[in-house]
């Protein structure tokens, strides 16, 4: 498994990259544990639904997935615990049986301080073995693979506690310091793209240098139809009107499933809106709903029921991506974490802190940018129900169960949100979620087809 | 509504079919009956599954539309039974009420002697119209499209009785005069094609005048890549040595809700397969599985771990329609109606009769043609999620709500079975199910990737 | 087992009454196929819930019963068809396996006809052992056991069938020839009597001469509380009283189980009763409310919190049936099933009528009666739950899974119903059905405590 | 509703024990705070399953019960935090709204250490008011109330939390410092007893000085048949041997509604048994099973079919106490919490300690008492369905919705456990849980009828 895995990298180049991947891996360890730093023990532990885990676990099994694919590859290595192999494989049958999913908010131990030592002696592992350059370049990949698989799960544990504390009817903040800004009144412009043949997706990691995931190759010519995309995403106060207008109670605009979500669920508006409409709630606690933000937590049935009733339609994947592609990724998304000498030593994760970000999307400041936000602030559904690309190829061996596996009855988001790592979005990356998901920062942009 | 309906169509070139559309009228009419003929009352009443509907439901149901969207257009017109508007509607919201879909199989009353009679006067009004010749273009289209509709539920009404009688632990045939015939043993061949533009689709009616779905539109230029596709469906025995080979019991060859499927559900062989693995269930009861023949009755799951298992994966619905544009369709399909001046008086269809069929997937008798059984046998499900063509717009009104608010959760199937009239199907045409479905006469044909 | 059922028994005694029981036999039979008359073959079928059966599946079940523990207990029977007994097995795993319960109602086949000519010719075989008096006490026993249990399904037949057709929004009347008549307007008043020892219960059977099930007997002591019994089951109109009065959104009325089941079935009237609170469906279609007949179709938990809302209580089963004991079982009951010398001869049952009979409560036209409709009308919620009297012997072999296995989570019932054949119930016979359960003919009469 | 509660009171005798009073408040609770010092905040958190609760839960609604039932009756209360009224209240509609019992295991917040915090607000202003002698006899009956009700949840705390180990594929042990010991292996004797009548019951309270809830009362006349009751419990060996013979794949031996219990949920053995048989977990971890200690974890349904193979039945709630009456409470219960000057300071709680319990059902040591374990060790299912005795009444007001709510589907239990405080327990105490619930310490006695 090792081997081809490796088979067409090159080790010159990995070596060549052994000091900028432990930097990585340094930066996106303490990350996690920043994150994590406003949580007490007990909000660590809280599992508000099935498809959400505690805070607690996804610093674990971000562990677990460098002490289980890297470290365990090495002869000489001895399980920390091997009870917690079960407790933090998330779904990987190739490796053994699993903790069931929606009982992870019953593992009161290991407590959420044994976690942290977890994370401290694997790390202590991985660090040694970065900085000895004994690890092959099959070893090398998976930190590579198990740092980008850790930013995954930094957004995760960031949407599953604020589902947590939203479940709370005392509505407790994650954190009560998060920045705040009202944004501008931009109008919604169009831009336009004749037919064309363009080249969209990654070339296929690790065969090229660049980190992409397997979902997101190969490679491949596509043909763009003739379109137009809206120059931002839809705002709060447009969503506003298409509740004011009864988009939630005119079957005409939704897909038949989606109805069938709207009556069941009692939807009437987005998941984190208080009934008034007025006010949401955030990370920062509850807070007036700023008019000119992007609208923000949508299921897929209510972005398609949208952009119905605007006249428009949600884009394909490959049109968002050939209008993204080359352009700089940057906006509100989860800001670094970096090491800084001026500041005092913070024990584990010492010298590193996070930039400020403020964990909720908001509002452009430009109103006349023709493109913007593509990147951040809230992750854009598309009409692209997620699928392999052609001449596609899981990963090889266990972590081929990573991505291929779920390319069912899921549709493809694109861009990143406010709680997206900025060094790990791109614009060939694939996000998925189910049709009637909510919890994730998901908004959308609309499109429409040009004669 | 109307209006808009038939703004792109040509009075005239309708009107010159005038005895066309009559003709067709009568014969799809009377094979639905001739369908039904088999059944007694209580027969006719078994709804096995929510997914599935009693026979008589759908005797009455497809009189309703052309009750519904073509009488009642007319001021004169006065309902038959206002009560049933509510019975036999099955999805439009926009026309009022439903009774609750998992319920059908409750409604004794209207019996089955007068939703024949219901038949009976609305055929009569129908043709009355038609031979007046005094509808304008939008009615004559929608009575196009009530016999395109009706056609679907003579494939459901054969799919569905054969799992009410296999719910039976009698496991009562539906007829016990169907004629068999085994195949021969014809080795898998492949088709390769280098990528090309392909223009797939169908032109958009009523504007153009071949009858097409409106999910077949717009006529669109695709990118096929290169690819290779099976010459024929895969077979009973090829499905037999994925069983043999631990198939149902190996996860890596499975979607994540596909091995959760096969746990939940028990699964360990296609839905008809009784535990020898050596007979079936079929419309004509228990019978020895060919060897030779399709394997039917899959999952979409099913047919996706096979492809997997087999080192290939299932062709995309532009791969599969770009290799059958143009070819003529025919094979194992459901015969025709027709009229026969020879054959006696047999009531209210007199003179129709059913041509021979075989109401079950059969085995080439071919062994060299490069590319068969596209049409007929079995259902073929495809790569493709089930979504709108660019430019994709739905039928205006009521109507809309028959294709376009279905695309989510679904994935294609192309070809038509050995249940689908033969004059229904065609190279463009999208049929499409959930991927747990099994019920339906699907089964695969295999395609890889060129490189 | 047949040994040890007869072993009590004397043959003298059953033998004597061999002629007795040919005549009970027939009126049994053909009062199953009279009530069965007014239904089409589809409304025989019909099974709108899994408490529920169709009307076909009783006809065929009860003849199974004889089939397989009278007929089949002899060396020389021949099953019928062998696949049906597990078709009509209802629950003696003793005995077998099971169709599924909840899935009787896809039984297409056997058709009505073929149940009916079942029934015809386990009739013979009965009555030809009957006849040749050739059974030993035993199978005779157990025929005395099979004409009890018909006729408890002879009720059920008219509930489930009343239920199926209320599924139907066309409303359909089983029979639209019933008699209906008005009641007076009865003041209630109470019975009293003093705390003392009281037997209760049926002598056990076959032991004892007159028939009672297992669960009657033994007869014992009990101490019955000094108490109060109402003089007539409460009326239609102190229902709506009720109900006005808020009864169905008071929490204080309800049991915790009973105001989980309100909310979640969102109940706020009897079940029969349409929202305007001024018609019923009934087995002769949509009428009319009577104010003064008994209320009817409460669940256990409406019938409790009405006498919560009265200032009253249920009473006891014991108290009831030391009431009641000693009067003569008559009023509102199903009539029996005659033999008529003057009618023509009908076919299978030839010269049996059923005498007229309302199938619906009635209110009384004895305004001083001081204690009455204790049998008939409406089967009488206790405060009991269904468990063993002291000394209680299920019936030995299959038979034991009569009632003792259904001891728990159900409530006692007393006095049988307007569904209820006449000389089927007596004083001390016990009926039980689940705290939810509405569909039987069931209602309630008020206790209170003396000092 | 105060007044009517004490309006059979006297003040005097209150009064007097004004100091009494005070130290049974004190020692409950500090023995609910000891109780949860093993905990870390995330096991406090822990809910395994709806009808369990989290130790804070726990910790926080008994405060709360003091606070919402004493404080502030009172006019000059100010909430600690109003928000905190919906988060704690368990089931009382009267006063407000309620945190959805299923999601107690999300509320993070208040943290465990709030929650300790509003323990001891609410202890020095109950305790002010005990000291002033201000409040009046309903106030004080409250208090006492407050205490039953708070050792009621004392042992759910510990029941709960074993099963939230339970969960944990770890399997942590609640303390590792429990003592334990093997008891003897004691020959099953008879008691019997003549058909007698009995008083069983408690006189009401508070027009009766000792408390007993008002399920309880009032104190009656029952008719005791002749029975024989067992000298003890049915021991892990016993119940061993019914697993051997099959006992669990019998239908013979079960109820039908604990036949598809044991259907669905695929029970093979007690609870906490592994499935060798030979080992168990406990409040200490995992363990030998000790064959001569009473077997427990047994849900209603494996009781009733573990004496149906004895060829015994549980005994009536009549006829235990009928037996048990006037016997001492003693044996392996919750050991008292007291006050020991001795002791150093803990903190809140000072002086207290619990005594050395057990917390696990212990074998006899006693070869040859005649009845022994009737209080102790594990609560025992009886035969009678949980129901108001002849002229029950609840307490008035939200009080009332303590017990008598719950009258429908349970089952009595008898004797308390080695979880249950030695000063809550008595001979008229009735317990009651749901046939299939098996989480408490729950195993049975036999008994059997005598002619």
């Amino acid at each position: 498994m090792p081997i081809s895995l490796s088979s067409h990298g090159s080790h010159a180049a990995v070596a060549a990259d052994g000091h900028a991947l432990l930097d990585r891996y340094r930066a996106v360890r303490a990350t996690s544990v920043a994150l994590a730093a406003p949580l007490s023990p007990e909000d660590a532990m809280v599992q508000s639904m099935p498809d959400a885990s505690p805070a607690k676990w996804h610093l674990a099994h971000t562990t677990w997935f460098f002490e289980r694919f890297v470290l365990a590859q090495r002869p000489d290595h001895r399980a920390i615990d091997p009870a917690w192999d079960t407790l933090f494989n998330s779904y990987y049958n190739s490796v053994g049986p699993m903790h069931p999913r929606p009982q992870r908010g019953l593992l009161s131990r290991p407590e959420l301080a044994q976690v942290l030592d977890y994370r401290t002696r694997v790390d202590a592992s991985i660090e040694a073995l970065l900085q000895a350059g004994d690890g092959d370049d099959a070893l090398l990949q998976r930190i590579v693979l198990g740092t980008h698989h850790e930013q995954q799960h930094q957004e995760l544990l960031l949407t599953d506690i604020k589902h947590a504390l939203w479940c709370n009817p005392l509505r407790p903040g994650y954190r009560d310091d998060l920045p705040t800004r009202a944004g501008l009144s931009v109008p919604l412009r169009w831009s336009s793209t004749d037919e064309h043949l363009a080249e969209i997706g990654a070339a296929t990691w690790p065969a090229a240098a660049d980190f992409a995931f397997d979902n997101e190759s190969p490679r491949h010519r596509t043909l763009v139809p003739a379109h137009a995309l809206a120059s931002r995403p839809v705002s709060n106060a447009e969503f506003r009107a298409f509740i004011d207008d009864g988009g939630y109670r005119n079957h005409d605009l939704w897909l038949s499933d989606g109805w069938a979500t709207v009556a069941a669920q009692g939807w009437s508006r987005p998941l984190y809106w208080d009934d008034g409409l007025e006010r949401e709630f955030t990370l920062g606690g509850m807070r007036d709903i700023d008019p000119h933000a992007p609208v923000c937590h949508l299921s897929y049935f209510e972005a398609n029921a949208f952009a119905r009733w605007a006249g428009a339609r949600l884009p394909s994947e490959m049109e968002w991506e050939a209008q993204a592609a080359g352009k700089p990724v940057g906006g509100n998304l989860l800001a670094d974490c970096r090491l800084d000498d001026r500041r005092p030593d913070n024990g584990k994760h010492e010298g590193y802190f996070l930039d400020e970000c403020a964990l909720h999307p908001q509002g452009s400041m430009d109103a006349f940018a023709p493109l913007q936000q593509l990147f951040g602030d809230v992750w854009e559904w598309t009409s692209s129900a997620y699928s392999p690309y052609p001449g596609f190829r899981p990963m090889p061996g266990a972590l081929g169960e990573y991505n291929g596996k779920f390319m069912s009855g899921q549709w493809v988001l694109r861009g990143g949100s406010c709680a997206t790592p900025r060094r790990h979005v791109r614009a060939s990356y694939r996000n998925f979620f189910h049709p009637p998901d909510r919890w994730q920062f998901s908004g959308l942009r609309l499109a429409k087809d040009l004669p």
